[in-house]
């Protein structure tokens, strides 16, 4: 019940430990197909490049900025916390300039803030911003941002690693340009993999690059060959066999039987559910109301109490890990997770019980 | 029985599907520990810098290149593949201007050519080959390559991506500074992560970039402070945990039980009994006697026999899979896999009584 990994469901297990097949077996190729398909449901998008990347969400973010930043790009990034930072870091590696829009740690990126940086700085070309801040809990208006960025003829990057699955996310109808997450969040898979989708928009600016993508791995033109090639499929990298079998197989759990919208209510409840416990038990949430983000609720720690020994003992005496705080927040709140297969009544009521009287020691 | 993803031991899926635990958990964190000592054991070598990339294979090969390559170095690259070719481009990517040296395909690179490379360009920095070529089968000589490389006072990158474990590669007695592989070939475990590792040379040269790494992913300097930051451990990305399960086990299989030395003669027997077989079968191996691979055999494909349908028969027909040929042997080769638990002699007798049955039809 931290940040990530959440709880994998035994089905999801027992598919990762399937006979390993070829990368280009008939049989594999077919799973491919259908696990395009999935993402593309659960991303809620048409997008023909919708697959997941073979490795961990940080990669998934890598690929969207060495794709679509070129040497010499302003990009307008909203950095509310560490995830937003680690956006401009990637945008400078890319040699692209990153005008940073600011929120405090544990707020929502002003779409006001958003709009005056974009007036000032007519040049920009891309706008990358985190729709769900591991790091904080805030959730931001993903909507409201795109629209913004798309008046000023700005492409977008959205970090969905703890959104997908989670809380609404409206790849289409929002007008994302490219967004990636990580596995194993709300799709509640082991970590590896992060499913990624870019609109016909990215697609077509991927192609009118001047210079190549400076990484090979990522690149996007090399992965739709072997993704996308059809019976003409070309090889580019050994995919990661049988982490792609636990992903398809959490995928048919979350989009064929469940239901998405039904999975964004459930993690809606859960975390209301929690929320009312925590406020319960005298604790506050850090984020405002409005603002919060139902995979993941970010406690203040009541002074006097140490923080390493309630994790500590949650972890030894309950089977339950919670996260630290990172960055700004690294030692004054507890970040807790109901993500995918951890976001149920079970996971809030055993939580609730246990941090009362490991509080109460 | 293709280039790759080899057999995998039941142990080592069964240890893919066990319970995924946090990334940051104690429990996780002693087990990373031990990886590190396990890949040390099977690259031979002490190096401080040894773990695995969280992405397959051509992730580690851009590993190398992106924090060993400053725009403007010159690289003198080892061409007789696939692999080689990739090399260059990587260079490329990264700012640097690569001098090839070429073999045909099939054979190995010859240390004369290097030698006359290296004289000829006194300003390059880095030699870099391929010592396990899975694109034709080839060996080539690891321990006389890096030694000229040496005299010439130029650091190395080595892909030992079908190497480890199935051939001699002795990281520190050859002093290779940088060397990767992948975990679906001899190590036998699921495809997705990809064993690194640095010499102090090559971190010394790392810490002296004067532009930073171009990848953040791939940032051999925040990888360190995750994998090797001990108490102070700090977060980078989330490691695949339950790849890193099936490898922990793959490895202590390897080195702890049957012993690397074991495995390079088993690789080495079982390669002598199947290239015995095929030349009773009136078939051709394409790479010279002492320039063979052992975990990899290429085939002609006699005049007048169907590429395509041979491979079919043997997939439908016998549960056998069999690699294509790449590049300039695409059609005129088959590659036959005996790498890690796909080298055995049951694998050697199966299939070649498969091929002669699906030949004499």
């Amino acid at each position: 019940m931290g940040p990530g990994p959440s709880d994998v469901h035994p089905r999801v297990l027992a598919a990762m430990a399937r006979p390993t097949i070829g990368h280009l077996d008939p049989a594999f190729v077919g799973m491919m197909d259908e696990l395009q398909e999935l993402t593309r449901a659960a991303f809620r998008t048409r997008n023909e490049f919708t697959l997941p990347i073979s490795a961990p969400g940080s990669a998934g973010m890598e690929a969207c900025f060495a794709n679509l930043v070129e040497p010499g790009d302003v990009v307008v990034v909203g950095r509310n916390g560490v995830f937003g930072e680690r956006m401009r870091q990637n945008v400078e590696r890319m040699g692209g300039s990153a005008v940073m829009v600011d929120a405090p740690w544990g707020r929502a990126i002003d779409p006001d803030d958003l709009r005056r940086a974009l007036a000032a700085r007519p040049e920009a070309r891309l706008v990358a911003f985190v729709q769900a801040e591991t790091s904080t809990g805030a959730l931001s208006d993903a909507r409201a941002l795109c629209a913004i960025a798309r008046e000023h003829d700005c492409l977008t990057i959205v970090d969905a690693v703890t959104g997908l699955g989670g809380v609404p996310l409206e790849v289409d109808d929002w007008q994302i340009d490219a967004v990636y997450s990580g596995s194993q969040k709300c799709l509640s898979c082991p970590p590896g993999l992060s499913p990624l989708s870019l609109s016909a928009r990215a697609m077509a600016r991927i192609r009118a690059r001047t210079v190549p993508c400076r990484s090979w791995f990522l690149d996007v033109s090399l992965l739709a060959g072997y993704w996308q090639g059809g019976a003409r499929r070309s090889y580019h990298h050994t995919a990661p066999v049988n982490a792609l079998y636990g992903l398809h197989e959490a995928l048919v759990m979350l989009v064929e039987e469940e239901g998405i919208e039904a999975a964004w209510a459930r993690h809606r409840a859960n975390h209301l559910a929690l929320a009312s416990g925590l406020t319960e038990l005298g604790l506050e949430l850090v984020v405002p109301e409005a603002e919060r983000l139902a995979p993941l609720n970010t406690v203040a720690i009541p002074a006097g109490v140490d923080d390493a020994s309630v994790r500590r003992h949650l972890l030894e005496d309950w089977g339950i890990e919670i996260g630290a705080g990172l960055g700004e927040l690294a030692g004054r709140v507890w970040r807790i997770g109901l993500m995918g297969q951890s976001s149920s009544p079970r996971h809030v009521r055993v939580l609730l019980a246990a941090l009362k009287s490991v509080l109460a020691d």
